[in-house]
């Protein structure tokens, strides 16, 4: 403790940390629209005629026979689900409007739905990259780094999963590493490892024994996510299934997420990526209210497109605004929270890398998104994360958090009053309207750099990228671990300490 | 010509140009909102009740008259107009919702109003900088190859000014300079120089000249346009309104626009600067209507804050955004077209001037714009024109301008059966819903690199900025001059001979 506050008051003599309160994103105005009623009808119908005709694959028996149980046609050799259009939109309906998932640290619960939106770690990415290091495959110590700046980092409300995956711990055991990492380096909400029952009730357990909870206690609340990811087109991986199974029985948090990538995983048009996203969404969402109705679910948007020349996927795009927008129409069309993303395709943390978040920035914005998923650092269409882009990202969400600050009238007659006083030719530095209000009245960045170019140029022309970069590690360097009961942390260890030995090295 | 066309030929050899072609931009979805009818009444009655108890300053005898004959309170020593309320939106009402600007060139015609959005060049920036050369004053050389590379883009609808000033020409021939420039380089709708009534005329003249026009000719449709900008708070300076009355006159196009940098030159809350930004706008165009009942006029919006630290400038913050809805809800009150702007604050092409500038393209595009002024390459708050952000603006635009492809479900049927054909776990790069489609399917990129990292890196690892920079020279080494008829432009050279020699080196 004490190495500890000595290290902080040694950073803090360096430069005064940022801002970094927990902040509540708030949208300043009403999600726009694109399609017509009529038009988001006729989507909604054909996505359920290709549900009643053509079907989904699910590759888990139990799963089939769940679905056979609800009335679906199901052809146990192909694993075909042929659904039944009125069986399938009454398990819709049951998906809960809104809900409140609950964090380690109460301040940091969040309350989905309505005009609210969270936005989330990046997750997953393979690769992570830094100015030092360069680009590097992930690894553990770069995950807890990663971790520890979301943990930070006011505009981070949930670690949606692994920043960077630690693909130096062993691929059997990694998951109780990851859980316990993110319940004891941050107090946010995170995800679940779900990749098959086990992982998935290992999590679970680790998730009851910080929290202090029994099954029932679990079952009240959202605690953890899961990404249910559509292997578009119109296919579900089993191992998926088994964790959304586990998870959905245990009222946790089930995102569902096609991948459409416009021209390969789905066609080419917009309309055409629509439906069958639409479909994929309304057949996942419909198997997790079988397994327990009532169980929160988001309707996750990920609509892309490729570069039709190499085949890659390109984030960032016009058609991911015009996606997100469609999609986040007919999301409320079931009213059920929508969970969209922020992509970026470019390799370095460059001008085109800032407005392909900033586009997809907006695209969640306007498409009434209650869920952000990949928000902070994610890069090169998901194979890295940067800890550069982490601070840039963290920058951006917080000029549209703050678009949510209201115009108020209230000083109207004040100002008037202010004006007649200043007149003609005059201004505003020095009056008692501005004197009361100027440390606050506007939005104060982390990262820009506002000053003139000759005092930027002598202070040694730094561009963002690398005040970014010093100021993650001002910012790791601040860095304390959350409060964690000791006792249940050491429940914890012994807990991951026994599975690590049960499970060994063998395959799970 | 011979030589012309080799060198084309040259540079087409080496890369081929990216499509150029003219955009119109049309807005994909109606402006937001931010303000309740309630307030927006609030503001106008306020704004009113300003003009008629503090008024503004008019410094010009003429434009003193004109508006004491039209019934308002002037006091000839202060200088001060009250207005009368009545009268004021009389004259307002005349403005008109809707014109076309007409171009040198007929295919670049400007519609004005309803969903269209046109996106014009920088201008009247001191300095200019490229990577090879970096930052220096504005000169001739500089503002000629702004002026080609704006006529190149298709993003380009209008030369809004000078992208850079030609310091080194004589001030008090520059504006002959510059004319001819914008008439000869271009092909696109320019500006006229409009400080005092002499630069006014001859601007005029030149114009009359190049499109074979009479004065009762040039009434007729608006050719070129200027800012009548208001030195706030509440003054409007002599020149610039002996400018506004020659151009409203000959029914020529004259922006209206404040400078409500909150804290600085307008309250610090946006509610004061909405009132007092509202209030100048409304003066300014009821002075353009009582000149010339009709003449088009822009409600130009130009709301930000200052850094409160160092009274700089801070462009592309949350206020941007908020402050142009707002003032795009009052100039459709008044209906009246809406003229907003881009900005950035940052001194280099980083990724803080790529959000900064995406912030700002979305407030344009939200607040219900239609024209955009400094929307190519302005950085550095106003102070400086950059060659590479002039084509990485230009990217951002062609992407906000995709926005309007329409989500089309025609081909819905057809996308059934593509699917079908696809089934559970196929992808879509050949089928013959993709192979018809795939060469237009997505917005393409001009600047943006979708590669895979490894190719990326092993072609050199080049950043944005850096693609930016190859690119304007190829663009620049393909610019050829847009036809222009012989004996007008004999007529024009002559013109500007014969007036330089008339003014010489007198301070006009």
């Amino acid at each position: 403790m004490a190495a500890r506050g000595r290290r902080r008051e040694a950073a803090e003599r360096r430069s005064p940390l940022p801002d970094l309160s927990w902040q509540v994103g708030r949208r300043a105005f009403a999600p726009v629209e694109l399609l017509s009623q009529d038009a988001i009808e006729e989507v909604h119908d054909k996505a359920l005629t290709l549900l009643e005709e053509t079907g989904i694959e699910f590759m888990l028996p139990d799963a089939l026979r769940r679905l056979e149980a609800a009335g679906h046609t199901v052809d146990h050799d192909t694993q075909i689900v042929r659904f039944d259009r009125e069986g399938l939109m009454e398990a819709v309906s049951k998906a809960p409007s809104s809900f409140t998932m609950k964090a380690r640290n109460p301040a940091h619960d969040l309350h989905i739905g309505g005009d609210r939106i969270v936005w989330g770690s990046a997750s997953s990415a393979p690769n992570v990259m830094d100015l030092d290091g360069g680009r590097r495959p992930g690894n553990e110590a770069d995950f807890q780094n990663l971790v520890k700046l979301n943990q930070m980092l006011g505009t981070c409300g949930i670690i949606c999963g692994p920043p960077v995956e630690p693909t130096d711990l062993h691929p059997s055991t990694r998951h109780l590493d990851m859980v316990s990492d993110w319940i004891t380096l941050t107090d946010k909400i995170h995800r679940n490892m779900t990749i098959g029952t086990i992982r998935a009730e290992d999590g679970l357990r680790m998730i009851k024994i910080a929290h202090g909870l029994d099954d029932e206690g679990l079952r009240a609340n959202p605690r953890c996510s899961m990404v249910l990811n559509v292997n578009s087109p119109l296919k579900i991986d089993g191992p998926l299934l088994e964790g959304a199974t586990v998870m959905a029985e245990a009222g946790q948090c089930v995102v569902v997420s096609p991948v459409a990538l416009a021209g390969a995983m789905s066609p080419i048009t917009l309309s055409g990526s629509l439906i069958q996203h639409n479909a994929e969404c309304l057949a996942a969402i419909a198997y997790v209210q079988t397994v327990r109705a009532g169980a929160p679910v988001f309707y996750g948007s990920l609509i892309s497109n490729v570069d039709m020349r190499s085949g890659a996927p390109a984030l960032g795009t016009p058609e991911t605004v015009t996606g997100s927008i469609a999609t986040g129409q007919l999301a409320r069309r079931y009213d059920i929270p929508q969970r969209t993303w922020l992509g970026s395709t470019s390799n370095t943390v460059d001008v085109q890398s800032a407005w392909e978040t900033m586009f997809s920035l907006w695209a969640a914005y306007l498409s009434g998104a209650h869920m952000v998923y990949h928000a902070h650092g994610w890069m090169e269409g998901g194979l890295t994360s940067s800890y550069e882009k982490t601070i840039v990202d963290s920058e951006m969400i917080s000029m549209m958090n703050a678009l949510a600050r209201p115009i108020d009238l209230a000083d109207a007659d004040e100002v008037m009053t202010a004006i007649a006083e200043v007149g003609p030719g005059g201004h505003f530095f020095g009056t008692p309207h501005t004197m009361k209000r100027y440390e606050t009245a506007f939005w104060a960045p982390m990262l820009a750099d506002w000053r003139a170019f000759e005092f930027w140029e002598a202070d040694g022309a730094v561009d963002t990228t690398h005040r970014a970069n010093k100021m993650w590690k001002q910012l790791l360097e601040a860095y304390e671990k959350p409060a964690f009961d000791a006792g249940r942390a050491d429940e914890l260890a012994a807990f991951v300490a026994r599975r690590k030995e049960e499970i060994g090295t063998t395959e799970i």
